[in-house]
């Protein structure tokens, strides 16, 4: 298989986006990455879209976008693995240039959620679980989490402050980025006295309904020294899994099963340790999953997590900070989009164009996506060389 | 890029399947095939689905089916091309053996599409449709085919018969086939006389709404014939491209760019031509459909696609058999399923199973599968070794 490397990327203000459709964030994004990238044409494109079917009314995506980027008749295709659905699609990108079947490819994510009322979010997003066993039973996705949140605490000793403390890192992060949705800070006081959702979760844990778009252009790495990028950086590690979808099925719901398994490959595959990773964008929908993931990841013991988060351990000078970009809550969750939004702030550290939030001496960053509960993960490693 | 081989198939009857659920479907066709494979363990899997989130409320199936076939933790992606979706998944598939990422790969396509009344249908059809500047202006899928209908007519003389001919050779085939959900034999007459759903197009010109999942399983061909595989059958050629999702961007609606450029693509990389197919299963979603397609894949000249179906050269006994299988009309169309379906009918073929439809001598097959009104299109080719 060829090396493979990212030579652009682009992303425009997320937020609500009400004078914009889908069809408009995604083309903005990606003549944004194509001009940074600087090339000249595209060979085939893969974009992340969790539910465009139930928020906007359009599937075949693929097409549309495709028509709408000027890029007919190029190969297109969308995936979706729920919210991380732009995880995948920057694997099958990977795939596709590392095989030989295309040299440049462009990986996108996008979504457009408000344009439904907030029944039908719901709705929406719960087919990322197991609606039949699940949803359908009253069970909404902050309600899940929660079990989880709660679990953790009794397993553990997490505490509430622990989790309210990683909201308010990620914001801190994020009024640091001028394309995040909320880009203020939050104190631990705001999430503690912000409405009840889902007990022990509160409003200030959750991400939120984002429109937005990220896409990020791949090609192989000789190609992009051709192309004169310096620092050409490499996705050395790709790794996916899954687990079972329902909490039900789980031996132990504060576990994550298919983000331990898809750390594992992407560590094999990239011949590197939890140690060597100088910095990690992950899935933060609720607080509590970024406690969970980063366990999962190798970078702290099981159950450790939360305490990582008090003693500083995952802020922007702490030994492995965590969601640099404000992180789904700060940022924004548009749910296709989110993955590839994670590697285009990789790419932005990995450059030192990160402004404020910039990670000294950054060589190598890694990003973590899933799917509903954890019923699928992708994690991908980058180096800049 | 490694040479890739199909080594096994599954697929249950189709029809309106009350009794299963989405996750049944698919699970009865993934086993039958891994089973017909004689395989021990997939190694990724990856899933078309048009739109399971509008269908059945259910988005995630890559994680659920993974889940229900017991092969969590598995890599495992759902792709989305409208009613290419099936097409789609073949084609990921094999790039993912082809480059060397994955060894044995499930490709399966599902779609439970009689959950839901036929007003929530023809909604969900309509995504693979431009919904804004289409469907949004009062046009249904078989208001567009029955636009291209009549150009087809007006440009090329085509007539209501040839039309009926598709059908009735296309229920001829199906009736042979005991997996198809309309397995009887019908005339052109019936064809006339049956209801008007789109001036000129009739009920019987139309392919119906049904349940249904096919899978495949592939893998290296060295690994295929350490298996014992007698014939190994090969893919040769894969190809895809887009077009304007819009019938009003194009040029000429009669003519299927992204069909024809699918195929150009694919005999490139068989290096064949037209005349060195053996069969063909094309995506007859309405009768004019496949006059264009034979047209665009190059087997008849532009605008005699209607006089081939009169003169015999598409019936099982012609210069090329096409759609075999009953095709989308006689066997029915579970819209992400059918792009796999068609490729396990080119398997029964090559591997002369596929009784009294059996096309002589048959050792080249081709499948092209096509979203919305050409707006995506895949084209493989297989060759028996």
């Amino acid at each position: 298989m060829r090396e493979v490397a990212v030579v652009g990327i682009g992303m425009g203000k997320w937020g609500e986006l009400w004078k914009k459709s889908l069809r408009d964030i995604f083309v903005e994004a990606a003549l944004a990455a194509i001009d940074d990238a600087g090339v000249e044409r595209i060979d085939s494109m893969y974009i992340g879209s969790m539910s465009s079917g139930l928020f906007v009314g359009q599937e075949h995506i693929a097409s549309l976008l495709a028509d709408y980027l000027g890029a007919v008749p190029i190969p297109s295709a969308r995936v979706e693995s729920a919210c991380a659905s732009g995880g995948l699609a920057l694997r099958q990108g990977f795939i596709d240039v590392a095989s030989g079947m295309n040299d440049i490819v462009l990986v996108g994510g996008v979504e457009k959620m408000t344009d439904v009322g907030a029944g039908e979010a719901t709705f929406a997003l719960g087919t990322a679980a197991d609606q039949e066993y699940e949803c359908y039973q009253g069970v909404t996705f902050p309600g899940l989490y929660a079990l989880i949140a709660k679990a953790h605490m009794h397993q553990y000793g997490t505490t509430r402050e622990q989790m309210a403390l990683v909201a308010v890192k990620n914001h801190r992060n994020g009024s640091k980025n001028s394309a995040a949705q909320y880009p203020f800070e939050i104190t631990v006081d705001d999430v503690l006295k912000s409405t009840l959702v889902a007990d022990p979760l509160r409003l200030l844990d959750c991400s939120p309904i984002t429109d937005g778009a990220a896409v990020a252009i791949l090609c192989p790495v000789d190609l992009a020294r051709e192309l004169k990028k310096d620092p050409v950086i490499k996705i050395i590690g790709s790794g996916q899994a899954t687990d079972f979808i329902a909490l039900h099925s789980k031996d132990d719901i504060t576990w994550l099963t298919a983000t331990a398994k898809a750390a594992e490959r992407a560590y094999k595959m990239a011949e590197k340790k939890p140690e060597d990773i100088d910095f990690v964008e992950v899935h933060d929908c609720f607080t509590i999953a970024e406690i969970c993931v980063t366990e999962a990841l190798g970078f702290f013991e099981k159950g450790q997590g939360g305490k990582a988060v008090e003693r500083g351990l995952t802020s922007l000078e702490g030994k492995i900070p965590v969601n640099t970009s404000g992180g789904l809550k700060s940022k924004g969750h548009p749910v296709g989009a989110t993955g590839v939004a994670q590697a285009v702030e990789v790419v932005k550290q990995l450059r030192e164009e990160a402004d404020e939030r910039q990670v000294k001496k950054a060589r190598i960053g890694m990003t973590q996506n899933m799917g509903g509960t954890g019923g699928s993960a992708l994690v991908h490693i980058f180096e800049k060389v």
